[in-house]
């Protein structure tokens, strides 16, 4: 496996989702661990939910950047809880910690975090989301989120 | 004049901006203070600057969540700096410190103040920004704004 | 009146304290306004609210840097309310807006902000405080105090 | 191993040190690892580097919390690197984030931590520490911050 510059990725989406939109979290997030990347995120359910489980049980290191102030919010599958109680200030976290960003699906709250990732110059893409920003490289399966990644 | 529910109207666009829109900016700020709103935003230049100017000028408060560590940063129009060193994590700080968001041009860095706004119910009204998104008040000029703020 | 090098300052404390204290607070607040010093701190009560009363009562500028969502949390003598949603974080804010900083009585809250204010290098005046830190300089009145801060 | 409540414990300390303290920094990083405790710290120099460089080589997951903008300032033995971007508010990122803190030497900033953790609730064990505040546990040894960590 050649060398990779990516270490983490950020993934961030809606914070409840409809069962496709798990499944397809779920799915990235077992990917993004099986290619050895980390994964950040909000740490809360629906898509963030979706990535951790897909990643933890394929093996990988799970981050949740969480806004209130106790570890026990974490999604279940969270290894590394970060406490900011800073609420939506801590999608800075997320944006600065992640190396790349993948949005899933979301609403305004994703909205938010691609357009900071987008001016401070991260890569942004784009898995079924609706957002439709200038800039997102839009993608339609997990497979190709992974080969956009390192390109 | 009636009693207000709004008091502090933040404004949101780009740090560099063009003549026309600058002139646009610092007329919403010279109304906005007439109007006896405080007016918060970035502290920096480009639209930051005409809505400063604007208020300054007209009399009023405006005040400045500055991204460094240093209140040398806010542009002269800037009567209260609050210094951060939180670079963009202070965009948190103006959207939830303003009653209500007007949004003039801006780019990236502008959408994701959006999105933080409306995410966190926060109504926005946007002057000639070229973001369109659902959600938001759009209108043409700084009288309109004024109209929609107590709307 | 010889131009000033100071121009906000902060005053931390305890959000609860008994009536010697508060009058002590209020003093030292319409002290500083008379000075023509704008007054920053946390925003709630005690030291906090002691501190902006007598600023604000004295047509001073008092501006609180709020821990939650919204700003109705903040004292009645607040004019302007800097809403953070951030709970400790907003110390350094505090910090970093204030150009000297007055710690009155107070306990561990108190003390993290002292220490971040003598980290960063600046100005810790204390008045009537327990904390026995090297660096800070201890005064017995709110007059001893306004002869320090230009000092 | 009887089940632990204390899964990340936080170590602050000088950001510059001596050769004594580094050693013992490192010694209790590698007892810390080795009782399966994540390590959280400020991911820079002196304390925060000789606490990974043992927790690291000890097979442990180290986290560290960076005040700057890129991962590239964390000490080389930090496995999860969280960008803050947020200067000295990231401080209270480490306390909340840690179920319990170790300070190890130090100065303000140290002094600052402990004061956020102490008004928080947090234990706070001292190893070596200059500070003399009440709340703190003292200790000698690294040792004997592990017996102090579940007691």
């Amino acid at each position: 496996m050649k060398k990779k510059k990516v270490k983490i990725v950020g993934v961030i989406g809606g914070s409840s989702c409809g069962r496709e939109v798990y499944e397809a979290s779920r799915h990235l997030g077992a990917l993004l661990a099986k290619e050895g990347y980390m994964v950040v995120c909000g740490g809360l359910g629906g898509v963030m939910r979706g990535v951790c489980e897909g990643a933890y049980k394929a093996g990988g290191i799970t981050i949740g950047i969480l806004p209130g102030k106790f570890s026990g919010e974490a999604n279940p599958f969270i290894k590394i809880p970060i406490v900011t109680a800073m609420a939506h200030a801590r999608n800075a976290v997320i944006v600065r910690t992640a190396d790349v960003l993948v949005a899933v699906d979301g609403k305004y709250g994703t909205l938010s975090e691609i357009g900071m990732a987008l001016s401070i110059g991260k890569k942004v893409i784009s898995l079924k989301t609706s957002w439709n920003i200038p800039g997102i490289i839009k993608v339609q399966t997990a497979e190709e989120v992974v080969g956009e990644i390192e390109g």
